[in-house]
């Protein structure tokens, strides 16, 4: 059986989470507690190197890190992938959008905020994060006018991935009051058949 | 023909340019100065709403952003992204473990230094950037410890995702000394056939 080694409370982790369910494949969770270093132990480190969670493990063992490199190997041949060449690569576009632009800012300001981690360290870093992450959002805002989905008109990985934190985004403070296209398109992919909150692990 | 919204500094730039001519696709290159703002102009939003380049336009004005993504567009069918599923996803990983790990350390601190932007509100940010960027080419070292390549023992958009701003790591003040497999595997790559140099344009 697949083998998602994850932390509930990551949205990476639920992005895997959510497109295994979606795929009906059936896989067994381990739980890392990151706030504690869970990932950063010897054994978990033979799993993945960089020390982060989601890490899919196979059956034979081979382990594959990075949420949306996991995301892109689930999807290959499925229809949360694109079968255009020209569509597939704007999926990818906005996969790297998602871990550069978008998850720095919205993801680390609701991981900092809700577990109340802002130090003398963080705190000249939050003013950034919150214009970037607005930044992305502004992006996903003039995208989403007039479309459904971000790529296709299509339910993707793309969306998956965007999805994971933009939904939890006042988690992090963020206030999506003025994004309508963001706020239906998150409706749009809520209520696709198959859908799982973040909170089911 | 092929045209390549870029800007000769950018490493990001740079592995687009390094692969189209590896694959010996002829292009044309559109120059911007991103220090005046020339990436955030109505014009060039309409290319890529995220206002970065590189930007690849393909002959019927459709656009590609996002470096990594057009590195997967281009190498799709041919020996720089491996035929194996499982390579390919190990690929993937790798390419996104360079834009969250990598290149927001290495090549953010390398813009700063030469361009002399560090700034009150940047000042704060160097010593994270910089431990985090020894963190990701402790990893790098680590796997390629006995390997000759990071995927399938083959040259492939991994290594020119991640060559592209640890050959520069210098130019942001970082010692690569201690990093000899690092070393070894950079001169691996400037030595495959076809290679050029950054500051080929």
């Amino acid at each position: 059986m697949l083998r998602l080694h994850d932390c509930a409370f990551s949205g990476n982790g639920y992005k895997v989470r959510l497109l295994l369910t979606l795929l009906g494949l059936p896989f067994e969770r381990v739980e890392y507690d990151i706030l504690r270093g869970a990932t950063r132990t010897p054994e978990f480190l033979r799993l993945n190197p960089n020390g982060r969670v989601p890490v899919l493990e196979l059956e034979d063992g081979r382990c594959l890190a990075e949420s949306n490199a996991i995301l892109v190997y689930l999807a290959e041949g499925t229809r949360f992938l694109p079968q255009d060449r020209f569509e597939r690569a704007l999926a990818m576009q906005w996969l790297f959008f998602e871990q550069y632009s978008h998850e720095p800012n919205l993801a680390t300001l609701r991981f900092w905020i809700t577990h109340r981690l802002i130090d003398e360290e963080r705190r000249p870093m939050v003013e950034g994060k919150r214009r970037w992450g607005y930044a992305a959002l502004d992006v996903m805002e003039r995208h989403l006018a007039g479309r459904r989905y971000f790529v296709g008109e299509r339910y993707s990985i793309a969306d998956i991935a965007l999805y994971a934190y933009t939904h939890v985004a006042d988690e992090g403070e963020f206030d999506l009051a003025r994004y309508g296209a963001v706020r239906r398109w998150l409706e749009r992919v809520a209520a696709e058949p198959g859908h799982i909150a973040i909170t089911r692990v």
